[in-house]
């Protein structure tokens, strides 16, 4: 149990060091910046725990708000560093969408969840953050470009539901399931893979 | 009970269609119409489960996943032919918001909100839906546009409050509540009706 | 308590006109506008309780929609008037924020979040309707522009949760918390402060 939740608190950290470079980016003021911080690393996993109906974990456990501080701290102190840390931070990413993928999903069957739609909510919990950011700074969110991203969270999620449903060992489960999350991100940056488009007469409007 | 069922799945289907369409136009991934088909067909009822802190009826049932999975399919293979029936679309889409209009305001009530905000999540139920896929692909939501499309919801969930007030037999209002909607928004597009703007300066700023 | 419902009304209805005379500005319908009212008077509150897992207070209680539709209408036959009332604007949006952040905070711990999250939620509650309405209109929100607007909730937040730690006497603290919002927001208008911003490479992409 403490394992995962380090591994929580290191993630939430992760994310909100991105969502504090992405308001930094964009000449945003300090409080700004922090609240973007919040939003990516808790928007989420908050939106999952709303349509489940129960309370998000870091309104009781100020230790989550704690992680996001530590790390808009991080981005400030270290900015010109974390530059040249792109391709690690990826990395970081890679990990941390295939820890929450898993977690999101566990948890979502673990509220009785329909497995359907404990594979939706597992991706939500992992790429919503990022959505939210990207739709308050007014650009056209990730999920919605052309990278493989939140598909990718949506195939772990998939295999977890799967392999939980045929009584796979848990902890292997969530091992390989977030593995293939991390893989299939990493590969798709590097060989830049895209999902196809559904090709449409665009000047014809419905 | 189980034709209101088998309409409520309809329904959420012609509403993943037009999400899923609105994503192959603006040349997104089929993983990121997806998701536009999701937010279109559940976002509304999901946020008025939300305001009422009851769990959104998807994340048990998972035949609501389904019927968007299968309007999504249907976007796909069939985009060409669905273009050539944009006005049957019109159609279907206002039927579809009056339905969701009368089963968003009846079970606001079921939920002992008040009257007027009843009014209000019939509305949400029918329209929100909509107000979000916009927002997500940058777009002003048609909800702040001129056409009359919230509001004809609004006359229809008002209309439904008031004859439930006046103990009017359920089904029969239900029918004329729904028609309301239809006939407004049928109507307003056919004349191409619209509601009045406030006239101010604008170049001052409050 | 009926001085506090009065003030809670009267801030709802204020909140109300301000982001209908938004939709003013923008040629929204009359409808849009009152919905816009509806999510800038609403929005944080309700994002709040959301968070804190219980239901909203206007889904029960009309009077607060009726006070949103009483601020529509002022907003409607005295826009003219309201315009050369902006400095009184910014005076009543001050004394609301400090206001809607001391309720915020308290309703928070009363709900036992933890002190880090009221601080947050209280800022909430008073920041982020205008947040929502303001990406509804496809604007960069306030809270991500250079005033400062929710770091003066915050403070007001802050310190709000520091005396009650401390065991000060209740109403006092409420009366000082709000009234450093007050101050905060006021000076920072007067002499136009804002927060820093993080340098960063601009046209390097993390």
């Amino acid at each position: 149990m403490n394992i995962i939740y380090a591994i929580d608190l290191l993630g939430t950290m992760v994310f909100a060091i991105s969502g504090a470079m992405a308001g930094h980016r964009k000449g945003i003021d300090i409080f700004g910046s922090t609240f973007m911080a919040f939003v990516t690393a808790i928007g989420g996993g908050s939106l999952r725990d709303i349509f489940l109906n129960i309370r998000p974990v870091w309104v009781e456990d100020g230790n989550y708000l704690l992680a996001i501080f530590f790390g808009v701290f991080i981005s400030v102190i270290a900015n010109k560093q974390l530059y040249s840390l792109a391709k690690t931070f990826t990395l970081f990413d890679a990990i941390g969408i295939g820890f929450f993928t898993v977690v999101g999903t566990q948890k979502s069957l673990d509220y009785e969840s329909s497995s359907i739609a404990a594979i939706m909510l597992g991706m939500f919990s992992a790429a919503m953050g990022g959505v939210i950011r990207d739709v308050l700074i007014n650009e056209t969110p990730l999920i919605l470009r052309k990278e493989i991203y939140a598909s990718a969270c949506l195939s772990g999620a998939l295999l977890f539901v799967l392999l939980n449903y045929w009584n796979f060992d848990n902890g292997w489960n969530a091992f390989i399931s977030a593995s293939l999350v991390f893989l299939i991100r990493i590969i798709s940056v590097k060989y830049n893979l895209s999902l196809p488009v559904v090709e449409m007469k665009k000047e014809e409007q419905l």
